[in-house]
């Protein structure tokens, strides 16, 4: 059994929690969560230990590994000192927003290393891994070009928008992120364009909410990425992959299987799911998996520290081409 | 070159008329239509000779060919006529309502034989036609069931019910004939069920408008119809086989591939094509294909004096077994 | 907190003791089992207690409800003791397969009434559910068909053929409390046809593996039900149900949304879900929240002893209609 | 009636002669074909007059319109003459390879004004048409963004590769004036990249067979295109296009709806239809009535030079974004 302790109950720090005290082979320890009321709620619903302070569970004997739900400011700080402490991390995306810090941070990390999953949850998606396995196992022959379709349902509350690191570093991580592991070779170039078409407040703050992203990996091959912060129908997730033998793609997931014919139309389904949390829930899940596979089996992190770095930095370069125009070459 | 003159200018007899007129192999000799207006309208159209008296036509020495679309009841008389004077005969279903007459219709056809297709322009249907061409295939290797879906946008003038001899003569003839067509197997037993729930008018008319039938073949495959003369979502035509490897199936066609989604729904599509007049546009097209190559090719007739017959056999049992509660062998 | 045990550790029972586990309002408290293996196997994975001997669990105090996986000739008596000992009942499917038993058992339960759900399963599918929550709310006008498509991957063994009390009895019994529940109104009428089209074996064993069922209401609304114990594409379960303004449709779940195209084929999807295990995982889940709604909250028992009952005389009505070639009054 | 005559008897000029000899309001005078072979065996099809010198019928009194469909280096100066001689032009796009000689014929034109509509014939497509309808009607909201996937079966001969001016302005133009319609606003930003990733030869002869490209409307809007030479799965067109409140897309057409089912997968479709002469047919056939109506009933002419010189100026900005690396402003 693998002893787990949570940092954090926001909605992400539920679902872990959920999850670690479900899972078949680890121990929910405790739970660290500022707020008590908070804490003790969370604590309650799966009867483990609760504490306000981060440090007691890192320093914690009877706990092996932390999952880290707070804010992404504090992500490297408890990266570090779980990793000092030699427990095995599992950390939310991204972090951090200042690829300084997380450099210094993967610095520290050669230097105590433990095993460490950045949380790029989608991955672990068992549509996005069918399409992944289906690209590995030659299914498409060789792979030409990438397209990623990611809208929200709606966009983040306006106070939340300066602590996000604006659209490319919050959102489109999680696609910078998918396009690097679909495409199977390192994008070298990216060049991205950027509107705000939602909401006029978010450009007010500095931000944008609609963006178009392309990338090239060295071998040529090609990856378009779209995004907006707000869908009318729902949070729009899918993927496709074309190669030379043939494409493969993902649609989206809805609750049930019903389709309405009327006088109006025909074939109508339903909403898509609300948004990450219910459409990723089984990500989270096998998340925690290969977690505790990395740790008490073995296994490779299936998403590295390096992976969250890479991430960061097409995001930046995607800041940038925005800014000057130019494809910027990572 | 086939020449060919149409009788009848109804909706029917101006799809033929046209196609005639355009078909690369055919030549529309003329028209043949009782009220003189519509029958100027018709030859000006496709710059044909016209007449009142079909008798002209089935006279005529450049005629090769008659294709009847004129009322029912009048089919046998032109048929017999125009079989007399060896022209082909293409002709719209059903040859006849009174199983009687039709007996006596193929008797009389034995002593002048002709190329005779009956209009059972489903077969034609391309999809149809690649559903059937998979079963002979061996795709879905040995049939099990097939599953029909056929019902109306809606149902046709009450004043017209009593002429129609009924749902299952009107209506689910075309069913009857699929089901033995994609059946391979003759069925040996009928058994059908009907009700009155669209219109009661319907029913003081003494028919029905809502039925589901299941045929059995010697070999013990099944065939499930069902029908009504009313569908709020267009006209409803879809097929199902299902045997030992696998299933085929269609869909409706539509007359785009628009999909919408919005906050009320995702996925939505158009309406269904509004009736059999543009679902089976190509349908009557190459139906005319068939009966062309029967005549000029000396190709078999795609759809046989007695394929009318037996379809008219399955509705007559559908309305015994509808009255006695028992299925009726035929 | 709902205290209970669960009686046999076959497939479903494993499932029912993994639910019961799982779930926040219950209280998994034993198992009981024959084996004392498998027992403990149980136990251990869900930390209970278990026993081989079901009557201890009947008589325990700390024991709310039973939860009844035993092989069906045994459901009859132990739903008389647990009745009898003041215990909620949640049985799986059939009660029994002898109506005239079925009859006894109902009557029993009227001297000791207890709350008592029949595990017919599938009405708690979130699709089926939502399929009925369209019919209801009026969303396609006045019902007026139902298609059920059922049909198995692979036939039971043959060992077993004898015990299951035949297709109608075994397999076609969900689909009759499937065509009851959707109907809204109760059959008085069944019909059906059956052949031996996968296994001669099965013939041999006096049973059928191919079915056609139709069923009407006293309203004139009709239900079609076909059904296969082998499809080579999986498990197939698909609703249809069709009124005066419209049609709502379920199609199959399948493990991804992977569609693939290449030279051979387009938009081709996964095989589907493997059987009812898998396909019907969520509606074992809810299946327990109405059961556990009955007893806590005193909610109306969502799927009768009497719903059982008529199920089964629907299939007993199935059997004589094949036997007879008359449809069959109920 | 509108006396046309047709220049040119490649794949696309038969398609126009059968179209025009077909369609109720044109007569085909006459095709201008330089080889007497396939000239006598045109008009022998359609039972019109033939020529060698083109110049015959830009001339000729009973003659009122062109169409034009001779290799791209001729079109200007057919269009001069034809616009000299006062008579009506439907030209295959592309006018021209070279900007500057497509604004010297636009100049010229605007000095002996006739019709001219440009073969954009996507536009024409009924899914294309109804998705910008869906547009223009508001039903998705204020538009944001607009995705167009173009992938050809197959690359051209390799040796005709020199003179289709490459990639982008043979393949893409039809993607750039796709985008244009789509977005409702100028693209005022162009960014592309591209590679070679179908046949080296073609990098060779200097020119790609994989790109993407980005466009950016001054009001932000956004247009993301993907073009490949080859596609193992077909001719593959979509298009979608994404608002404030909803979406629409358009899926590829296929010859039949049907869908298989086995073993190996589910929902099976055919192939795509096999190339754009068979994909859009129907659009042809649209784009004449829009010339027909544009002439004979003064309708504004949907596609105008103005559009040919635009969409070529966008193939020209994307050629030297690949080679920048900036987004080029147009």
């Amino acid at each position: 059994m693998l002893r787990i302790a949570v940092i954090g109950a926001g909605r992400i720090g539920k679902i872990h929690a959920a999850n670690v005290a479900r899972h078949p082979r680890t121990w929910l320890s405790a739970v660290a969560v500022p707020i008590e009321g908070a804490a003790r709620a969370l604590a309650q619903a799966h009867q483990c230990e609760w504490t306000a302070q981060a440090d007691d569970l890192i320093a914690g004997k009877d706990v092996d590994a932390i999952v880290i739900c707070t804010p992404t400011n504090t992500h490297v700080d408890l990266i570090e000192r779980a990793a000092a402490a030699g427990k095995a991390i599992l950390c939310e995306k991204p972090i951090d927003l200042d690829i300084a810090k997380v450099e210094r941070c993967l610095a520290s990390l050669a230097r105590t290393p433990v095993p460490l999953l950045v949380g790029f949850n989608r991955r672990f998606d068992p549509s996005a891994a069918a399409l992944k396995r289906a690209i590995d196992d030659g299914q498409i022959g060789a792979l030409r070009q990438v397209l990623i379709t990611s809208r929200d349902p709606a966009p983040p509350p306006l106070a939340s928008i300066p602590s996000t690191g604006g659209l490319f570093r919050d959102m489109t991580i999680h696609d910078f992120d998918m396009g690097r592991w679909l495409l199977g070779e390192e994008p070298v170039e990216v060049w991205a364009t950027a509107s705000c078409l939602v909401d006029p407040q978010i450009a007010v703050l500095g931000d944008v909410d609609t963006a178009m992203v392309v990338m090239r990996s060295a071998g040529g091959r090609q990856c378009h990425i779209n995004n907006c912060r707000q869908a009318a129908y729902g949070y729009d997730q899918r993927l496709e992959a074309f190669g030379s033998s043939g494409m493969v793609a993902n649609d989206n997931l809805r609750p049930t299987t019903l389709r309405r014919s009327g006088a109006a139309c025909t074939e109508a389904r339903d909403p898509l799911l609300p948004f990450f949390l219910e459409r990723y829930a089984e990500s989270y899940v096998r998340e925690l998996d290969a977690f505790v596979a990395a740790v008490l089996d073995e296994k490779p992190v299936a998403v590295s520290a390096e992976d969250g770095r890479r991430a960061l930095v097409l995001a930046d370069a995607a800041l940038e081409a925005v800014k000057s125009g130019r494809a910027v070459r990572v």
